[in-house]
């Protein structure tokens, strides 16, 4: 289904450069379980290197933003942009940091609403109001 | 700029249906600004009554998300969205529900991650995890 | 703040190529107005001819939806692309093939509604019905 | 494959608030055929009532557009978004509400166009014609 | 899993102006093999010639643009607008190209940064450069 | 317009952190021009110098995909986001690096036909061909 290979965890462990990203997101995640987007990604070493090293600056190192505040935003925008796999990840993700059915639920309302108020403003072409204006 | 008339508040006061949902808004977010969007809203008076109705229930009624988060993903769906109007208008009210600098800049990163990450799966349509799927 | 000169009567007059386009678009609309998109198609002769020729076959000629509907799901589509002179010139042009001020609203009720189900079909990665396959 | 549970018909007879939603679908609609959509959102009760009620006022109370043209509206936006699951039924829907395939064939020609242009006119950042200004 | 039927070689065979179209794509890709997209097209015939006569002029007829750039292009765009089956299809063109390992690794590094910069600088609202108008 | 301040080169001159990244962008470009986004970056000085290292090693370090080719793919996706600023910015990036005018018209060919064909394959949900799959 992809349009490049996914790598196995023989291929990973024959290429020490693959190897060491995968060994950190292992042991930054705590788990041996690495998902089909880094496999994905080994074809291509140095895109690995930087999107984990980022995502690991951006989405685990401590923040001024809670962990699952941050997976929300990160399936909002994914929602946005129709990304089946990025919602399915983030999906998991955001229950593993504790999502409860309350929170997903007001989460998709908000979703709902901002994609309905988004339409309704382009579509009048709603001019900005100076108190919005810095 | 509008492809609608702005209603103004003389306007408003001459239409009780607009001006019950005018009142409502005045009173719940106690102020008196009233922002363009819903001057705009004010041209088609039914969808003006759902759209504040919805709008009240999702942002303003207590949920399981507190305002600010609900704020932050409000402006994630709306950044993807390219909708210039609800950028500045919900980056104000984000401000005003206490987002700081540094989460401010923990946002921007976390929606530039997941735009970055959202084309890299797209364009290499990266199948989805048996252990993502419920 | 076009990225592209726009072309005068002038220009377009010492241009043959061009020339002979803008007197189609004129005689075709029964107008002497040609809007800012042709001006900017002007500087590729090439682009501009096949664009004219193809929107004057989709929206002019006579075909099985009427020229109000064409327009409706022009701007429907411009408004979820975020195209700010599109929603422009085709809710103008909506206007003027007779969209009524109860249209719009409902017009935009539906895009609106359309929007939020649009991501939470998404969000929730809902799989599509046997009933509805063909 | 979707991130929630599909609700069954026992799982939906055994939640009231859930059923009464359903029921309302199943008279509304005159089918006992209930999509996938709402087995999806009764995971989310206040937010399927929302949906549903909405959706109810929107596209099957009368209105000021028949309901084959708020069909294709509607079918507009969820290509534009890239919403596969939307583009089934309400392709469905259309065809249902006596969509015929020439209908069809200008439908598409329609939203091609519009695709076209909205990149164009974007790409060259064509400024707003005065005369589109009201 | 479409929302029309896909038609087979006998099917084409048997209409004279859908085989007019499927024998010159034949020609022109100098293969017999012809993928889905066009025998999705074949329902609407007057579409398939307009869609497969401005393909034709646009991909294949001697450009300023190399074949292979026009493809990562392409596909650029596909990826943006979410498009699995667009990206499926001109990932394998641009291979048949002669797209590299490392040209489609630094494809993939220029959507992914495009992508997180169009989101900061939409998040952001920066105002256009004087430098960069014309 | 933007909804964080523009910094001067006299607030630069005062961050050593923002100033080390300003200089690196004007050694780098050979320029002392410095555009808005850096300007609006620099209140986010992470997410500044996070930004500009990836940027300079995705568009100005050597790769094997040449300068203008990656502004254009940079183009191609500014274009489909919409983003008024980037489409700005990278036009004026890919003409300073030599596009032509008639690599313009036939970018913006590519763009518009990518953008159609999108949309048509989405709205039939075309089925990926078997060749298409690795």
């Amino acid at each position: 289904m992809a349009t490049v290979k996914l790598w196995t965890d023989e291929d990973v462990a024959a290429d020490p450069r693959v190897k060491a990203v995968f060994d950190d997101i292992r042991a930054t995640r705590k788990t041996d379980f690495v998902n089909n987007m880094w496999r994905a990604l080994a074809n291509q070493p140095e895109l690995l290197e930087a999107t984990w090293a980022r995502l690991k600056q951006v989405m685990v190192a401590p923040s001024s933003l809670d962990p699952l505040t941050k997976e929300m935003i990160y399936l909002a925008v994914s929602t946005a942009n129709s990304c089946g796999y990025c919602v399915h990840s983030h999906t998991a993700a955001a229950r593993a940091k504790g999502m409860t059915d309350a929170q997903y639920q007001d989460f998709l309302a908000v979703v709902g609403m901002a994609m309905q108020t988004n339409a309704l403003a382009t579509a009048m072409q709603v001019p900005v109001d100076p108190e919005f204006q810095i």
